[in-house]
This record gives structure tokens, C-alpha cells and sequence, in this order.
């Protein structure tokens, strides 16, 4: 039995197992709050999206499905994170908001060490370059998958790169 | 309520946005073999590992939690892609091996069309730079982890850049 190897799988595997272990150390690193990344993501995204923090909304800003957005509401609610408010005008529309508890955890949770001593070992121009070439390839996964590349988190403008990376 | 911005963390949310889209992209394409993502990556590694294929280091191998290894092999027995083996010598050690069927499927999903299509907006260049920053990342996450780079899928030497990419 013959395994080849390829270049694009390797890479793509890189990334993915580069992700996994990031995500892992974020994850300790929240333990000390007892929260989950999940709800840490969505209370950044409330305080986003403000008055247009719906379920939907969050779920395609997040690219999750709308039940595991729902599910995470939920047990957000429970803890007393968040609430769901109808909206005055249209009944059937629930708009999420956040809690003073919830802010505060918010706020805990932006002591980011994880990702900053990660980060660390990139010069500035590689995180530059990291930025271009990742935002390159969300740019087409998403134009593949037909999703509206300005619905989602983090915007296009968010870093603009000093200089450009790209030399021909 | 206040939202300050933090660059390495709207990296981060990049990179993990821009895995999720591929993940999504890959698994969509799975789909016409009717096989999990998962599952294809345990095909990959059993091949790889051949006799040294046993659950806990395939986990190891794809930094995933033993007992979820567990229950993909399970399916996987059931669905005929997989059997466990009792070793000879030591009657405690299972060993995996893939069927026929299960080789046929690991062929079937190498074709990756998914993977070269949303690379193919990268120059050889950024390829490499990516290869070489996420290779920087992933060392560091390691360590922070006290986890062995060695054991892990894809191997340290698999893609070495033509030229270095940091100029200084």
C-alpha cells in the first residue's frame, strides 16, 4: 500500500494541527475563568453586532450552525451571561444581550497571554504576511462556499498591512 | 461597553476562520465517498504508522483525545474500513489495519481538489512562508504544551523551503 505525499494536503494539515493546538492553550488559559472559548467568541461578538445581535446573525458571522449557536445561547443564559430580549417592534424577532456579568467575563477574557506568547515568535512581517496570505485564501474558500466574506469576523480592513508583501 | 482591538487576536480569528471554511470546503467534497473527514485522516495515519498503528498513537499522531479515537475506529470497524488486530507478542496490544475497502476509500479521497483549488490563489512563495510561519507556530504551541513535535502529523522535514524565506 503506497501513501504519495502532497504538498497542499501537507500544508493544509499544518494548519489545521497549528489551529488545534492554539485552540488547546486558549482553552487552559480560560479554565482559570471557567469558560468556554465558544462563549467567550459569541460575548465578543454581541458586543459587536450590538443592536443587530440576533441568533442568525452570530451564526453567520461565527460560520456556525444556527442549533450549536443556539445550544451556546442557552447554557449562556443559564450561567446569566446573556439575555434574550424580544424586540419591541417585531415580536418574533430575539435580540441578544449582554449581561453585566456577562461583560465582565468579557473583559477578564481579553488577557490574551495564550495567543501572545504563541504570536511571539513572529517577526512583524511575518505576522504581516500571515494576515495576507490567510486573508487571501478565506477570500476564495469563501467565494467557494458563496458566503458573504462581510458577514464574518474579522473584517477585511481590520489590519491593513504596512507594507504590501507581495514583490513581482 | 467597550471592544478594544488586539491585532495578534483577530489573527488568530483569521487563521481559525480561514481552517473552518476549508474544513467545510473538504467535507463537502467527502461527502460524494460518504466518509467523514476524520475518518480519511485515521486512513492517512494508519498507512503511515503501519505496525506501529495502535489508538494511542494515533492519537498522539493527530493530537486528538484517545477516547474520540475510540469511537471513530469503532465506526470505522463497523464499516468494514478498519480491523483490530490483537498482536501476537503481546495479547493486550490492538493493533489497526485497513481493509481493502478501506485502502479503495484512502485512494478515492486523495483526489483533493478542494485543498489545490483554495491554494492555487497562493504564489509557490506565500506557500512556503506559510509553511515557514505556521512551522514557527506550531513549535512554539508544542512546547507550550509539553507535547513531542515528532510524533506529530505533518512531519518537521516533510517540506523544506528552496529558499529561506527571512531577509533581513
Amino acid at each position: 500500500m503506497h501513501i504519495g505525499r502532497d504538498f497542499n494536503y501537507d500544508l493544509w494539515r499544518l494548519l489545521d494541527i497549528t489551529r488545534g493546538l492554539i485552540y488547546k492553550l486558549r482553552e487552559r488559559e480560560l479554565m482559570k475563568y471557567k469558560v468556554s472559548m465558544s462563549a467567550v467568541i459569541i460575548l465578543h461578538t454581541i458586543l459587536i453586532l450590538e443592536e443587530k445581535a440576533i441568533q442568525a446573525r452570530i451564526a453567520e458571522y461565527l460560520f456556525l450552525e444556527p442549533h450549536s449557536v443556539s445550544e451556546m445561547l442557552s447554557k449562556m443564559e443559564e450561567k446569566g451571561l446573556i439575555n434574550r430580549i424580544k424586540d419591541q417592534k417585531s415580536k418574533n424577532m430575539i435580540r441578544i444581550e449582554i449581561t453585566e456579568k456577562g461583560y465582565d467575563l468579557y473583559l477578564k477574557s481579553t488577557q490574551r497571554e495564550s495567543y501572545n506568547d504563541i504570536l511571539s515568535v513572529l517577526t512583524e512581517e511575518e505576522k504581516t504576511n500571515l494576515w495576507t496570505i490567510l486573508s487571501k485564501l478565506r477570500k476564495k474558500a469563501a467565494e467557494s462556499l458563496d458566503i458573504e466574506l462581510s458577514q464574518m469576523y474579522p473584517p477585511l480592513d481590520s489590519w491593513a498591512p504596512t507594507e504590501p508583501s507581495e514583490k513581482k
